[in-house]
């Protein structure tokens, strides 16, 4: 009988479960909408696949070893307990995940936040195979960081390390709603690179014609996706932005080199999956940063999993 | 009979051996001039201490369990190798230390950097006595870095991680020596302090009569503590400069809490020993900064062990 987890990835619009195997094979997959109406209704979504699979594993005979659940936001790892998720589900804070499950099981069940476990699926079967020192970085609408370091995924006291998008790279930056200053998010992240286009836009009337008419978009409707692609046609201020952005990145990415000395980083989220260019361009700006001994050996690689890599990575968090 | 173990401490000016208990107290100790001419001549220095204390304990009849090596500069901890240290010493790098002293004693050796072992010795012994997560930071001439993430000393793939003194909080700052700009050593070093104090006043021609008589000193021989001094009175340009650093060793400590989540920064070196009020006025920038959650339960405290902090550290790796 071979070993099989149960995955939970708790999203804002769905909530995706599976049984999988330890090589990230699926064999049974569901799909909810999150239900964005209370904490309550969540939790029973959550029960309700617990134990449809419990059912599913009955008639099959497999043997399950666990459970595995991921959920953006602030996790307290040790006590399962997600500390402030997405605002999409109201009253999503502090929930004791963990608690509530196992009345509908004797498995143990692990609960960490995405971006660990998107960390955990690419060391155990992605781009960082193997790699026992080794950074992720997912680039979406916010950055989130998960770090190996020597073999175990670094946590800190109560889950809450590794919050590398709040990273400030320059104390004099742009404010974050950490309430901090010139956060690697405040330049590098979807939201980011947008807040700082449309904030050039508003602080610049020296364009060339043909640069104003580009930009004449509803400024709230502006994404990085344009940024990019204004930045190709040569657009000035697009090509600041996105240039910034790329420092940011290198700069934030020479901070964790500096800080953990590792042999990979990998790259993840919705900016990288959109402009796999990104990945060679801020390579060439890390490597002339920083300590050679240190920024040297190190390989920036793209994250090499599909969209299952949440749900995947939630149940690996069983072998991990 | 207890366990005792050797402890040498590897400075640009002298180099300490020390026969060590595990509390902490020395039983022998000796001090030997750095010889700068040769690592061969070094290497002889460390060699008899070895063989030295060896002797003294047959005599004794006591127990030595190992050998702790601490130094100065990037050490590759695997290989027992010191990469780079003091530029006091003619050809020092890429020195084998640890197979160098096998050839002297049977007992493990371990090798590790000067702030490695002082954040051991403070984990140990000191203000940070049982604290799982944890940061160290030294502040003299430059800014070095020690990790304790989970109880475990974090190396990264060769012993590389921590140099928390070129994380940069200011990407476009002034230039680091690392390659790098707005590294938190170019700001809150002493050598950045008084490299900073030196700019401003090049670069400033409106200052009252009294400041810049009171700055009329050789402005090579500027200090940290000039400028610590010089704030004191109320002189403008002093002020800002010193100013600068703590708010540069703020964002730099918030970057160190949001990517470790530790519950206590250890702060030491030259600059904190020399000015102690340094501790409560940082610690009031820190807690204003950054997300709540992983700042706010954090205490900031300076170091609590002696001139031996390094040797006795060193010593102690041995049951690290």
């Amino acid at each position: 009988m071979r070993d099989y987890s149960i995955g939970i990835d708790i999203g804002g619009t769905k909530i995706a479960g599976a049984i999988v195997d330890r090589q990230g094979n699926i064999i049974h997959k569901r799909i909810c909408e999150t239900p964005s109406e209370s904490k309550e209704r969540v939790l029973q979504v959550l029960a309700n696949l617990v134990i449809e699979f419990h059912q599913l594993v009955e008639k099959e005979n497999i043997r399950l070893v666990g459970i595995g659940v991921g959920s953006a936001g602030q996790i307290n790892f040790n006590e399962g307990i997600i500390l402030s998720g997405t605002d999409n589900i109201h009253g999503w804070y502090h929930v004791e995940v963990c608690d509530y499950l196992k009345q509908f099981t004797t498995l143990p069940i692990f609960l960490d936040n995405d971006v660990n476990t998107f960390t955990i699926a690419e060391y155990q079967l992605g781009s960082a195979r193997g790699i026992e020192n080794l950074v992720c970085l997912t680039l979406g609408t916010g950055i989130g960081g998960g770090v190996i370091a020597e073999g175990s995924m670094l946590r800190g006291e109560w889950g809450g390390a590794a919050e590398l998008g709040h990273m400030s790279v320059n104390m004099y930056g742009p404010s974050c709603n950490c309430g901090s200053r010139g956060c690697l998010e405040t330049y590098a992240s979807g939201t980011g690179i947008a807040n700082r286009m449309r904030e050039r836009l508003q602080n610049n009337d020296s364009l060339a014609d043909w640069e104003v008419a580009l930009y004449r978009k509803n400024q709230r409707s502006i994404t990085s996706k344009d940024v990019f692609e204004w930045k190709e046609l040569g657009a000035s201020i697009a090509t600041e932005v996105a240039e910034e952005a790329l420092q940011a990145l290198a700069y934030g990415m020479m901070n964790m080199i500096h800080t953990f000395n590792p042999t990979a980083i990998i790259l993840g989220g919705g900016l990288i999956d959109g402009n796999r260019d990104l990945v060679p361009a801020v390579q060439k700006r890390v490597s002339k940063l920083g300590m050679a001994s240190l920024v040297q050996p190190v390989t920036i690689r793209s994250s090499s999993l599909g969209e299952d890599t949440g749900l995947i990575g939630a149940a690996l968090q069983v072998w991990m």
